[in-house]
Formats: C-alpha cells, structure tokens, sequence
C-alpha cells in the first residue's frame, strides 16, 4: 500500500489511570497507557500505529475523554476499531467511539481548549470504595474560600509558580478559562478550563487552594502563588488519583462525537450551582 | 482479664469486592474480606476478634455497610477504633463507624432486613471507569418489563428457583419485601429488600430480569421460575460486580449510626422514581 492510501481517525480513550505511569509512551518496562492502546488498536490495524493525544496525563491521573489520532491504512466500520480495540485492551483501559477524520485534524494542535475536574472527599473517614477515583482528606474544607481564591487565577497569566519543576513547555503562559468549585455532600469539586495545561498545573491550582480553603492559607496567597512565577512559592501537590481529564474542544467545523465527557461518579456534582 | 470485663462493639465495614473471594473468612491462602478486618481491628484491640457479620456476600461483590460485631476487652473510644483499624487496612476496604452496643446486639440476627442494589450500565462499549464497580451490557433492556416481572417476586416465597445450588441455608423461604427498578441515562438500577437473601439469590433475580428485559423471556418467565421452585429453571447468575449490599435494618430501639449507605455512584440514580 501507498503513503497516499493512508487514512486518519480520530478516537477518545477512557481510562483509570491507577495502574499506568501516565499516558506517554516510555522506557519498554514502564507501562503507559498510549503503549497499551496502540498495541491493541495495531492488533486490529494489523501494521503498528502510532496515536498523537489532546493532552498528556501524569500517573494515577484518570481520563473520560482523551481525543487522540492516528494514521493508518486499515479500513475497519468505526464499529469494527471500537469493538475489536475493546476486546484487545485492559479492562481499565477502553474506547468510546471512533471516528474518520480528515487528514488536516490533529488531536494536540487544533484543541481549544481541555477541561479538567479535581474530586475531594472531606469526611472523617477513608472511603474504600472511592480509594482510586478521589482524594481523600480529613480536613474541613471552606469551597467558597477555594472559589476565591480560584478566582485569582482566571485570565492569562504566567503560570510558572503551578508547574512542575520538571515541566519542558517552553512557553509558562496559559489563558485559564474557567475555575469553578461544586459543592455536593462531602465532595468537592473543582473544574477547570484553559486553552492548554502545563505538567502537574491542575493538581498544584489545587494543591494551593485546599491549604487556603482548610484556613492554612489566607485567599490571596493563590494571588501570590501565580505573581511570583515561582514553584518553590507553592503549595503541596495533590494526589494523581482525584484528577480526571474530561477532554478536549474543537472548533465548531470539525465534526466528531462528544469530545468532552464527565465521569458518572462527578456528573451529579458538577450539576449544582457553583460555589460563589 | 475476665470475661465478664468484655464489652461488644459493632462496626460498618465499607468495601471493595474486587480482590477478595467474598466476605466469609475461608482456607489460609484465599484472601476474604472478614480475614483482613479481623486481623486490622486484632491490631487495635491487641487481642485476637472475631466478627459476625450481617449478610455474607459473594466473591467479588460490594457493600457500602456491612454491620459486623466483636467482643473485646480493649477499651478504645470510637474515633480511635476507626483511625487505627483504617490505617491498618488495605486501601479497598475500610471502616465507616465503630459504636458500643449491648452485648445482646447481634449483627446477624437482630437485622430485620437487607438491602442490595445491582448497577447496570446498557451501552455500546464498556466503560474502563466502570469495570470493578458497574455490570455492562451491550443490550437493551426494557426496565418497565423487568419492573413488572419483578413485582411477581415480592412477598413470601420458596425461593428455591432462585439460590445457588451450593445454599446451605436449610430455609428456602424469603419475604422479599421491596423490588425497585430505576433508571438514569444509561444506567438501571434493581434495588431489593427482603429479611434475608439465600446464597445468589439478588445475581440470580437480576440475571432472570435481564432476559427478561432483553426480551429473551416473558415478563411472567420470573414468576415460572419462582414456581418451579428448581434452580435449573432459572437464568444465568448476574456477574458479581454490579452487586452492592447497602447494609442490614435493626429495630428502632437500637442506637447505631447510619446501617444503610448508599455508594455514591448510586445516589443519582437511587433519587429518580422507579419505573412503573
């Protein structure tokens, strides 16, 4: 077959993340959850194929929707890549739907933006049944105080102060979208929205506001945080296994199924009213 | 010490079945969830317990609250019962409460009834989310002909047609005394309560309901099979990892705190209005 002859698809992968060391591809003895679903999606392909993503994940990091593409001469019914890809992944790793695309879309460069939800469980208790799907703390948290707080970090900033250390984005600035915390029982929530996340920025936003919603922290230290451009001037970094990727948005012309989908554990939190 | 210096404690265990072969404490090298709690809360104690359980539950099934009880001589107030034992504890299971009880309270035979919930998720591809905590199907099911084969199996019966051939319950007859069907997008929910259930009695009731939904079976297929009173008549047993006991009833006179829980992932779809 000829280059020419090739095709592109666009897929989205659910997976919990507790088991891989994030999504990209690493080292052959480090399981990651892109080398997982290309050896599967290259089973059915029957010739390797390489996926390009929306946005990468760190480990024990969950995601409902990540968007990926790839480019392969395979012609399968988009029934055919979804079904077969299933029956040859982990259970812990699955794909919602499959979609042909043009050979212009790419998954990475032509997202809008990427949302994210951060799930706390504030109890006196440790819950077995939600040990790898949220982040367990003992302590009071004040949801308005984190709202904010949050508030703080809206707009475009440098956001060097809410990377990782390790982080190799060449450019630190980010336009945040949206910043809104749910309230629900004992859960919190914070969802967010930005054209793009740089390594570990979600968890360290929330690692900085749940010190300043237990009372450690006064509001304005969010403020701080962001205006010294320093990660050394941060908060705690909090845990993998509370963060979901919920996926991507593009442009209105290209068509694809849902590309944003909330986890069931989050979707009865995230319909009540943010906090104000 | 003297035996007469013991005191009863009764606790609510939460669980997931995943990674144990059920409650019931068995051979050395299978792992049951009744082992793990005995041997954490032996630490705390600093004595050998044992725990009664409420309602055993099968290899691989949840529970939100399973009430147990224990003697013992070590005097510890209820915060610490649970802090220590938790610590203790693998992180798929944990302890809700701790509470001092009378040493007439009897976990097993003071509840006069039992809730389960079975969760399925109808759609057109698993979900890696899901896997452990929600039963897939790729069928449709028809929940308002499962509600109607359902009520045919309220009051009291031989359950025969309905237990495992392994029950060694010598009373095959049950009060099943509520059979709710619930649905909430993609998800139907069978919430039952009965003063007690035989060995797969709640897997075996779904797994006839299912069929029954399908359209494989006739909606009074549920009530043949209750009539025959022969396992051999019945459907195939449900997977057990749709399948949630949310704890035992005890009279009113007795102070415990909350003996039924629902897991979060069901209380969304718990709160919409059975089907008719």
């Amino acid at each position: 077959m000829t280059e020419s002859q090739s095709r592109r698809i666009a897929i989205s992968v659910e997976y919990d993340g507790t088991g891989y060391r994030g999504w990209q591809e690493q080292r052959h003895d480090v399981r990651s959850v892109q080398a997982v679903v290309q050896n599967a999606i290259s089973k059915i392909a029957d010739e390797p194929i390489h996926l390009i993503c929306a946005g990468r994940t760190d480990s024990g990091v969950h995601a409902s929707s990540q968007v990926c593409h790839f480019d392969t001469h395979a012609i399968r019914e988009s029934y055919n890549w979804v079904m077969g890809t299933n029956t040859e992944l982990p259970k812990d790793v699955s794909l919602c739907w499959a979609h042909d695309v043009a050979k212009e879309f790419h998954a990475r460069f032509l997202a809008t933006s990427r949302q994210y939800v951060y799930l706390i469980r504030c109890s006196s208790f440790r819950s077995a049944l939600l040990t790898n799907t949220t982040t367990f703390t003992s302590k009071k948290l004040d949801p308005h105080r984190m709202a904010e707080a949050g508030a703080h970090l809206l707009g475009s900033h440098n956001f060097n102060g809410y990377r990782s250390v390790q982080c190799q984005a060449k450019n630190p600035c980010r336009t945040l979208m949206g910043l809104a915390v749910h309230v629900d029982d004992e859960f919190i929530a914070v969802h967010v929205e930005a054209n793009s996340f740089l390594q570990n920025m979600v968890r360290n936003i929330v690692g900085v506001l749940m010190a300043i919603g237990s009372g450690e922290k006064s509001t304005l230290w969010a403020r701080d945080v962001l205006e010294s451009k320093d990660r050394t001037q941060g908060g705690v970094t909090a845990p993998p296994q509370g963060l979901y990727f919920l996926g991507p948005t593009y442009p209105d012309t290209i068509n694809l199924p849902q590309t944003v989908r909330i986890p069931t554990i989050i979707k009865r939190i995230l319909k009540t009213n943010p906090v104000q």
